[in-house]
């Protein structure tokens, strides 16, 4: 390896203690925990809302916390007028990450944070509640002229999305799949958009900011727009052949195949991938887009054994499963991560230093200053 | 030092190199410096588009090729309908760098980057236009339901932000200690916003998302933020005695003094404040707030030595001597400092790795899941 190419991957950080976190264990010797709970657990028995609770907490909740926590959530639901005609003014054509974006710095605007935080807690759940609202109001709004309601019987924030979403109470398994999902989503140490959120949060700024930031970070495709560009990977081959041959020139060509890699997990790959794989599975096993996610995944396996699929390629395919447009994977990603950043926002605020590295300088040498009309 | 007071001050990335960067050096041998160019001979020998024009391309322009770039970015003041109607829906008791951070965010939806981002330098340009208008436009509609046009005589984005929110044509001298004070604050290697900037382009996120992110940083009373809390502390003193009194006070309290000190920078000082003192002292150098600011700076020398004044002590006053109101000192840093986050985008993305660093777990050991009804 030349010098370059080592400084190349010491580069973005990799490997770097950037601080201490109490929060999540992600790649250590026992697997991925949010709060010393394996994902594994927390996937299989817990809804989404518990896990948002321990991740504000530090605890799981008995059942009466988890009502009222819930029902605090739901009373968060609905948009303010303000908020509405910001909304109006995003036309169908817009990213939906810019929108969610917007939206957030507008509530910063809107309903900021207190400027000694003692309402932070409060905060969480007005992001736990009013994010599915946004995406789906815009969505409605903006397609179709329509503003919908924010009444709805369903009491979690994965089956609130999509009943709003697609007009229609959604079935169960679907809220099964979407606590699933959104507890798999939820943390993740100190990934891109969590580590933004901090750095921000570390100049003292309010969280409307921070989430914003972070929100950011989180719409790049190597980073949460992963999701997304798996689907459409996926999805641009018509049969098994077809995506055999694909995937194989794009590793010809060094192209990036979206949904595989991380930089934590080796090869030892990502505990999240067999768990909504199995959701996935159990969605659309039978159609061709599975039977070509399996068949990239196995070619995979063989060809780079230290590239297994991470979160972001089964995620894809059950949220097509769902009847959920690609474009909007990644915002769902955002009503996840919110808990997880906002965990973050709380723990580096408890024990603050600003987050400043330095860089190395490869400039040009000091040079003599010369007047414009000498140049 | 104690183990923990140890790792303390090892928090914050402090020291850490974070990666590589050609664009400044900021207390290296050769003080601070932009692509080689002394901080002193750009502040009193440039306008601030010609350093704008250096961060961005790398070179300071020729006549003519400064001359092409300000057209540029005076076509790019007005507002879209849309974005007007963005903020309009934002109260004049919002924050000012919420509503700063909406407006970029909102930008992103309405006008985003292309995805290969071959037109990011035109974007550039665009935020350099548009950032004083959203300002002034929200201004002066929040608080007197006024429309403002964005026609102006003024040629720099300083002197164009001063007619339109003073509504009346800026003395030459408030023009010129613009053009010194938006120098100064342009870029600042990896500070925080930056930081920011820079782990939110390296998931491959669009410019718009990046930059609204840094000014989610920027906000923080640590970072940018300071300038606005400096002329807090000033105006809160009416006397040079109850000033000497009251810093005082601060320091047996442990309280942060605003305006002091530099992660970088140790008592050697930050070589901007220099400069803009002398711009404050010429527009208000007989002032009482003068006076109380250099009693101040003197006290903190004596007592402080290691917490020099930094660049945002006296751009607090020099502001406030050109009429400007206390709440858009940290807007203008954006104006300014638009142009080195742009820099530092263009920079990760032309040798990209995302920036994902680890934390050290701290947390709880790992703990058996109890099903909800069994707590
Ligand atoms: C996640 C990711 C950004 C981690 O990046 P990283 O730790 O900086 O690792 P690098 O990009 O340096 O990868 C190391 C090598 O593997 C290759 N590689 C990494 N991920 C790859 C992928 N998904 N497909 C093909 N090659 C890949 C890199 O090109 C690099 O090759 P080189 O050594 O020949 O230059 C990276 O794996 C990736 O881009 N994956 C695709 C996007 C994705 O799914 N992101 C979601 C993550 S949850
Ligand atoms: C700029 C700043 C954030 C740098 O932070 P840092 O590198 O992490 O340094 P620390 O906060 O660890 O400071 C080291 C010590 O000096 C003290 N200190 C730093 N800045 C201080 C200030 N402005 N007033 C009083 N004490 C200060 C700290 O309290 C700390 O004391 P301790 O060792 O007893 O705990 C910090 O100096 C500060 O908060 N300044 C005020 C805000 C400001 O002006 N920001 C704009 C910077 S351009």
């Amino acid at each position: 390896m030349s010098l370059s190419e080592a400084k190349k991957k010491q580069g973005g950080l990799a490997g770097i203690i950037a601080g201490e976190s109490a929060i999540c264990t992600c790649g250590l010797g026992n697997g991925l925990n949010y709060y010393g709970y394996a994902i594994e657990d927390l996937a299989k028995n817990a809804e989404f809302e518990e896990v948002a609770y321990l991740l504000q907490f530090g605890e799981l909740p008995t059942l009466s916390q988890l009502k009222e926590y819930k029902q605090k959530i739901i009373a968060q639901r609905a948009l303010s007028e303000e908020l509405k005609a910001i909304l109006r003014a995003i036309p169908k054509n817009a990213h939906p990450m810019n929108l969610m974006q917007t939206a957030v710095s507008a509530l910063g605007a809107l309903e900021g944070e207190k400027e000694d935080f003692s309402n932070q807690d409060e905060k969480i759940i007005r992001l736990l509640g009013i994010l599915p609202s946004i995406l789906v109001f815009w969505h409605h709004y903006a397609n179709f002229g329509k503003e919908i309601s924010f009444n709805s019987k369903q009491e979690s924030i994965g089956g609130y999305f999509l009943e709003k979403l697609l007009g229609k109470e959604p079935k169960e398994d679907f809220i099964k799949a979407m606590h699933c999902s959104l507890i798999l989503y939820a943390e993740h140490e100190f990934n891109a958009s969590t580590f933004t959120a901090r750095v921000c949060a570390s100049t003292k700024s309010d969280i409307f900011s921070a989430i914003s930031a972070a929100i950011g970070a989180l719409r790049g495709p190597l980073h949460g727009g992963a999701n997304e560009a798996a689907m459409y990977l996926i999805q641009s081959f018509n049969s098994v052949e077809e995506a055999l041959k694909g995937v194989n020139e794009k590793l010809s060509n060094k192209e990036l195949l979206m949904g595989f890699g991380h930089r934590v997990y080796g090869a030892g790959g990502d505990p999240r991938n067999a768990l909504i794989k199995e959701w996935s599975k159990h969605l659309g096993g039978d159609t061709l887009l599975f039977k070509v996610s399996e068949a990239i995944e196995t070619l995979m396996k063989e060809k780079k054994p230290n590239l297994p699929p991470n979160a972001d390629f089964y995620s894809a395919s059950a949220y097509h499963f769902m009847g959920i447009k690609t474009e909007y994977f990644t915002p769902i990603f955002i009503m996840s991560r919110v808990s997880g950043w906002s965990a973050h926002i709380k723990e580096q605020r408890a024990n603050n230093k600003i987050i400043r590295p330095s860089s190395e300088y490869i400039g040009v040498e000091p040079r003599e200053f010369v007047e414009i009309d000498k140049r």
